[in-house]
């Protein structure tokens, strides 16, 4: 018997109607055979609707308190599909974090998952029951309730697919799978039928919205396949899975974009030992991530440029930071620019193959964008351009490493 | 140093604006020294929203999801309390059931406390906080959600009071206490100081709706001293409390109505053993209570008419249960009237004092009111009355047993 965690969206029980579908989809399933354990989020609005009711309340509400408020909104979703599945005759029982034992860390509002308990839900399994579990939430050793953060329902499901050594975790979304870049750029987007946990993780964390970064993280250590499917149609999906010979050819395997970049400059800085430490701490220590950072020797060796990109949300805070330490530094001045964009190609088969990074930087100069900032890792390269030529970058780039057509797409001669 | 167990009911937390109302009562008794646990209710409208929610989706919305999905009512007012508290400075928690471990029989949408530990609330105490506690809801010994059906958080409280040997068991609500009759109906109406448990359960059980039933019996039997105030002004409360001396010396403390009444009427029964338990027995097994039950037997002795009440909800269920067994009993004919309502008068002094109902009667015959069943208890009697004379009647025995005046009002010559 085959065991399934499905998990679905909020846009996928955004409405009574909505949640009654979600019931025809779960039903068959187990009408298959299959033992299923089916991961909710909340209605799509509704913890923003709660955020909302604590932010109209407090000006800075405790965090304890919030995760005790936006946690109702999985329950209530997973209440609302049991009462759907009892009416299709679906024996079912839903089950909260507190009820399973989902244990995570005490780091309110972000929490990490430190462990889950399978003996509450195994009892369902075994009494021929579907398992409808509340995600995003957790409990700390101390029952204090927790949450997982944005997305953190996909972390959830594919936490409990591990655990429960399920076959697949199906995560259905509003997409109907993964594609090479955005369809809403560039109408000649493939959707691809398998993907790796490594490029997924790139697409994640360079702004494809699919997943949260941290579920596939999970995938990959516990080896658990996420098929990415639509709710609304049963066509398509994307499987994310180990790497095989197959993804290798493939040299380049997506596009992606991301918006919330912004540019902080630091001119004419002196170059002596502890001048990077001096600003990267004390930009760690307000929480803000740096994401790319280059440092340009002036022609006397004495001087240096350090740029680096913060996301634009913490712009105005790095830059009100980066101003205290001016002096302190030596820099001759400081320079901020939101108007950037990072464009990153993704594709294990990098890894073996040369000359990747040189011709997207040609692609790219092809068309007169100029590169501001580049990063590369083993499967990737990102380069920070104006945010004008986002679109016009994707299209080029999907056009050269011809991404509408699958297999090998790179130095075919 | 006081323990103190505060709720507040659905309208008193009804608005963020209303939240911060109560957090500010909640402080004043924190800052004055005492021990503080809050219970509250879900946000006015919030249960029913989700009931809706339930009957939307389907016609017969499961019973253990019902519990899960409405006690998120009750999640999210404690939540939004201690935030609005750790605003105003003052260190406290939010606590659900299964975090205390209220735990309940598993008779879902209208559970009954079993036990509840001390242990959590206790360690919230010592660490110098306010517990502010969800109530309403349990979980059973399986980590069910359960809820305590509707006014189950004055339960909540009372019950929390007796296990943490509370001093004073305050309940806030849109009214400031228990009156000698409803004040809509009688401009004479006098509000209480103090009032004995078994007239305030008698006064709940009778239609007058300051305390949930069950609560009453819980504060009596755990000897907790109950104060119901307005939570909108500083003045007034009733205090509910145990019987003394003071109380024997008002024959009728108070007068109460109840309009959620029908009778029905068997006439022509046969006179044989069984009749009563082949109908009663019927609605019973319906899940219909009967209120008053009426039998008079016809000259002969060989017929009878038994005439009952049920609730105006149950009605017409009833009626058609009895129509079906019209035949079996060899019965003439069944009428129903729902255009009657109950009238009663309760008080303790009533045990040692004579000639209290038949002044009651006297009071009502001198307006013209017809009285159609009467029931007595210790330590009240009710009339079924018209329903049209209800608001004449309760003046009327207020006037009688001059209840806008403290003090004796019974036979003072």
């Amino acid at each position: 018997m085959r065991i399934i965690v499905q998990k679905y969206g909020g846009t996928s029980v955004g409405s009574l109607e909505k949640i009654r579908n979600v019931a025809d989809k779960v039903a068959k399933r187990y009408r298959e055979g299959n033992t299923v354990a089916v991961v909710l989020s909340a209605m799509a609005g509704e913890t923003d609707r709660l955020i909302n009711l604590a932010k109209d309340l407090s000006s800075n509400p405790d965090s304890r308190e919030m995760d005790v408020l936006i946690s109702t909104g999985e329950q209530v979703s997973v209440s609302l599909l049991s009462m759907a599945l009892k009416d299709l005759g679906v024996p079912c029982r839903s089950l909260l974090a507190h009820q399973i034992n989902i244990i995570t860390d005490a780091a309110y509002t972000k929490a990490r998952i430190i462990n889950i308990e399978v003996g509450a839900i195994q009892k369902v399994f075994a009494a021929g029951e579907v398992a409808v579990i509340a995600g995003f939430q957790g409990i700390t050793e101390d029952k204090n309730i927790t949450t997982l953060g944005r997305g953190g329902s996909d972390t959830s499901a594919v936490a409990l697919a591990a655990v429960l050594g399920a076959d697949v975790c199906e995560i259905y979304t509003d997409v109907d799978g993964v594609y090479t870049c955005d369809p809403n750029i560039c109408d000649k987007a493939r959707r691809l039928d398998r993907i790796s946990y490594d490029e997924m993780l790139e697409m994640a964390s360079l702004g494809a919205k699919v997943l949260q970064t941290r579920s596939v993280e999970f995938a990959k250590k516990h080896n658990v396949p996420i098929l990415v499917k639509s709710t609304f149609t049963d066509d398509g999906g994307t499987l994310t899975t180990k790497e095989d010979e197959d993804m290798e050819k493939e040299v380049v395997s997506g596009i992606t974009y991301d918006r919330n970049e912004a540019k902080i400059a630091l001119l004419g800085v002196q170059d002596r030992p502890g001048v990077a430490a001096t600003i990267f701490s004390a930009l760690a220590d307000k929480n803000i991530n740096v994401d790319m950072i280059i440092q340009n020797m002036s022609t006397d060796g004495k001087f240096a440029d350090l740029s680096f990109t913060v996301t634009k949300t913490d712009f105005d805070k790095a830059m009100e930071i980066v101003r205290k330490k001016v002096n302190e530094l030596g820099a001759r001045d400081v320079v901020g620019d939101t108007s950037i964009a990072k464009i990153s190609i993704v594709g294990v088969g990098m890894r073996s193959h040369a000359g990747v990074a040189s011709k997207m930087f040609e692609a790219l100069a092809a068309v007169g964008i100029n590169i501001m900032m580049i990063s590369t890792s083993e499967i990737k390269v990102s380069c920070v351009i104006d945010e004008k030529f986002i679109e016009l970058g994707v299209r080029q780039l999907h056009e050269v490493f011809e991404l509408d057509k699958p297999g090998s797409n790179f130095e075919k001669d």
